[in-house]
């Protein structure tokens, strides 16, 4: 069986480690042979590819983001039927019997639908944000929180000798996932996620209280947490070409407090890419590696149109349907398990 | 109600972090006071204890071991019954009501003991080899498996420079769950548990064949994995005084790769204690956090005799009894994920 | 003798190593007294102070920041005979015989003063811009371009496998020592400082080069860098307020780059203030270290007006004028070593 | 010029920082061609090479070790004019015109002997102990040490939380700068050299104040201290070929701690090669590549027969031969700085 892999959408630590388990597995228990697309579903449509073999992938376990590239072409954009005939017909061309997919929603949604169209397909979930449904974890989530802990740790003492709130911005659109497991483990007074509703006046009270204690309070806000005070107006700051220039919620959430804590002083750092890159921590190579495993071996068994999962400790397949339902936001029980208590 | 909190049996990352969060939960949710005491069921005999109020325990999210101190004192070694009544009464003396004790079995099997006879104990399990059955993790894990992880990157190396074999020998006497971690996450070429019988001609053929396409062999061993060749003769190696000098696991594997391998070059590596030190990992905080929490509120709810547990994403309390039960060891199925592959 | 320590300007990591190693060898070898003021000169003009003996500071060496705090309160401000002698009567008031001073070119001045009017004073020199022209290196700095590399290693994998161009933003003013070392550290493909012309085509004739080549283009730019096109016009970006929103280097590079390298995909960072906080690293502590043993035994021989200061491997005290003459910057050889060179 | 590179004796972080920058800037620069030995002087005798081109140098700077790998081979084994005859021979089939030799004391001399005899030679000094006279600083030595203070980091908090005395051995036969370091950035309260002599007493009564004051000892001993009670008797450890069983120095350390200091508890941690391996730190990989550049030049500029040396902050070229004289070993007045002080 001749096996293509891909990597679609944003990076993260993990992705090569989940090629490397892939072939080498493939290669030696199944006799294999793996061809990788370079930047996503491009590769794939241009038939641009490397070949894949042990000696490629085992130096790849420490590397982060991914060697085949990635992208956010949808062959699927012109239509699903030409998408997918076009798809079917590449991987004719170039003699690939299967595809393994490493990707998030909009990957994994193409990857299914070539499933339902009977393409021989198996997936692997990619998301920094932690935020699918489908599995307890995904890698690149521990290594992105850890990285956002450490800055974290650094701000806190440089806060601390000049009696400052640190602002860190961290990842998350529409998940709270990654502000909510920083704020906890760098032991922030507030945490803002998108999932809720942001009080910037409870926010403020908790700044006080944090310097009034001697404390530096430190500020961890997702970017998707909605902290503007409203619709961009007239005097919206604006950039060179005149487009009303989008402020962060980390600086748009300074600017809330500098109105609300009259003498404050701030700081604002936002992590941004950092937390994308880099060497994967040793948790998120393990989940990588045990995601390209259970993969191959499902490849090899013919539980297509799966793609792999963690439920407590165990690695299973689950349909690939399931990975591209309802996004798996931050619960009201868990922000429960914080809520109102002064840290 | 006025709560004792103490820390027993070897230490390992996120103590600190239970007890601060139990303390600052406790404190302002439920009205709690808290005292500690010192080396474990050692303070509780004696008396001797330190209070904890919020601010001793604010900065204690960062800090590695126990700031209470540990011991292996047994306060049931004399008899369950004088233990039990033993304690009670120093309980009473100290104006005590009720106990967070968090331990690994030596210390929770107290507990149980203490619970059954009345008294009011909730607990947190601890233990950096992660071999409890009652919980999907401990928190020190973590920590322990990146740290081991760090030391096989660079260890690598310096193999890889000079084509040796490097051993690398972990924490882990009767459960191989770091070994396995470290081993996953480091690219270990061979990973040896104490759950699997050794086949040291097996070993000693991976090392020649990863030397000879030009790698350097990195072996991870678990302390308690079977690499001796027989029990101690009549030379084995004795220390000053006489008493045979036990080896480790990893000069024991060193001395039978020198016999089958003539003229490789090998260094063994013990990392030992650096695997229980230091800051938590994010994901410890993160677990040692909601350990303290779980376990507060089960002091308030009254939902006492049990042990705060993770089960996939979800932290509960389980019965107290469940976690002196039967070892977590690393089971058949989660060895085949890898068995054979040629990292 | 009573011996006053102050930290004045920006903080950064080793100030809190320089407080412990002072206060351990002065308490012990020479029977002196410590107390701490708060918040740099504020401290000593309202006489706010905290005690400083030997189990106040022995903890201290791992912290970042400085638990001294710091403040940018000049006591010469409104004149510096006045200001002298208040600062004279505080210290008689509070019966502090002499002043170990810990800051950079502002808080130095101001001791240069005090002595040249006979108050006891010595100092250690503190910036984290490594740009004292009395001094081989400042503590500091080692840690702020370790941490900036760290951040550098992880853009740049993300940055491979989205062919992007990262921009990475550092702290320096006036100096480019950060940007150089981080720069030559990280790999830099260009290296940006406020010492040099920018010429923007050249950096975007770079960028193409290394895109064309397969690479991913790593800038790193000082924050003092000139890299704007002039003056901020009547469409410059504002802010809230209405105000010019002036932004870094790192954004104004972006914009060059986006109008001279048409379709390129860019991510700019800004690390600031993560630069200034966290543990020092080891090189950090033993300068800082040896900084404070050598301005206490200049306290305790007579050797005043003067600073610690690092010439090749050896610390040894120069005059305090020294210190605040003309800034170190990185000089035309320096630039040279690798001018050039396509990295 | 055609140049041959290579790295001889024990690797360290940096050798392939120096390569990298010796072979973009040769190539880039000065149009030559650069091939590289493979295992030090065994590649030269064998003619053992690879091609060294900038596409193979450029993801270098981070890589631990050396690619070229190192061994330990002397070509002047059997006699200096045989071995530079054989060497002159080597170079001229292979056809390269000159020598980088990257290496420690062996090398180097090496290195000497060709130039003297009138080979094109330029040298960059490689030693992880920091040991050589003619240079500040060698590159490796900055990591080993950062490395070593991180593992006590770690150790001092699980001692802490048992009352126990962690000893730390770090490598260092002849020169204490390793231990000297670590142990001043680990805040160790006792720190064991190969230059003084022990008095073992001394150690056990610092020990005893610690404990009695609350805290866990530190102790960081260097492998070549003598921490031994005198030559192995009859009764001296042996390993189970009936060989005596050397002990280390952290080893034999406890065991004295044990005589001297009833009912302690102590734990040894070998650092060993970890110190060796990994990632540079930035500080190295700016030294190496400073080394590269500079020994490049020289190559260029006839400047024959040196070796690239830092003094204060300057790179500069130093004859060979100076390399290979006295070790630098920690001096009296290094060592009376912290003398005497209870940390």
């Amino acid at each position: 069986m001749r096996v293509g892999i891909l990597t679609g959408g944003g990076d993260c630590p993990g992705l090569n480690a989940v090629i490397r388990a892939a072939v080498l597995a493939g290669t030696q228990r199944h006799g294999m042979e793996f061809v990788g697309f370079l930047d996503g579903w491009r590769g794939v449509l241009e038939g641009d590819t490397v070949p894949l073999d042990e000696a490629a992938v085992r130096p790849l376990l420490t590397t982060g983001g991914t060697i085949l590239g990635s992208s956010r072409t949808n062959p699927l954009a012109d239509g699903v039927e030409e998408g997918v005939a076009r798809v079917r017909e590449r991987l004719g061309a170039l003699g690939v019997d299967a595809l393994l997919v490493i990707g998030g929603e909009d990957t994994l949604g193409v990857a299914t639908a070539l499933h339902a169209a009977g393409v021989p397909v198996v997936g692997a979930p990619k998301t920094i944000d932690d935020d699918l449904s489908a599995t307890d974890a995904t890698f690149g989530f521990d290594t992105a929180v850890q990285t956002a802990v450490d800055a974290c740790d650094r701000l806190a003492t440089t806060g601390a000798s000049h009696h400052r709130v640190m602002i860190v911005e961290v990842m998350g659109r529409h998940a709270g996932w990654i502000a909510l497991h920083t704020g906890m483990a760098a032991g922030a007074h507030v945490t803002l996620l998108p999932e809720e509703a942001v009080d910037l006046d409870a926010v403020a009270g908790t700044v006080r209280a944090v310097l009034a204690r001697g404390g530096a309070p430190l500020v961890v806000v997702s970017e998707g947490a909605d902290v503007h005070g409203g619709p961009a107006g007239e005097d919206a700051p604006r950039d060179a070409f005149g487009h009303v220039r989008l402020r962060g919620a980390g600086e748009a959430l300074e600017q809330e407090l500098l109105a609300r804590v009259p003498g404050v002083s701030t700081r604002v750092t936002v992590l941004g890419h950092l937390l994308r890159g880099g060497t994967p921590s040793a948790a998120d190579r393990i989940l990588a590696t045990r995601f390209g495993l259970s993969a191959v071996e499902a490849l090899a068994s013919g539980d297509l149109g799966t793609m792999a999962s963690l439920h407590g400790v165990e690695v299973s397949q689950v349909p690939l349907s399931e990975a591209t339902g309802v996004l798996r936001t931050v619960p009201g029980a868990r922000r429960a398990e914080t809520a109102g208590i002064r840290w």
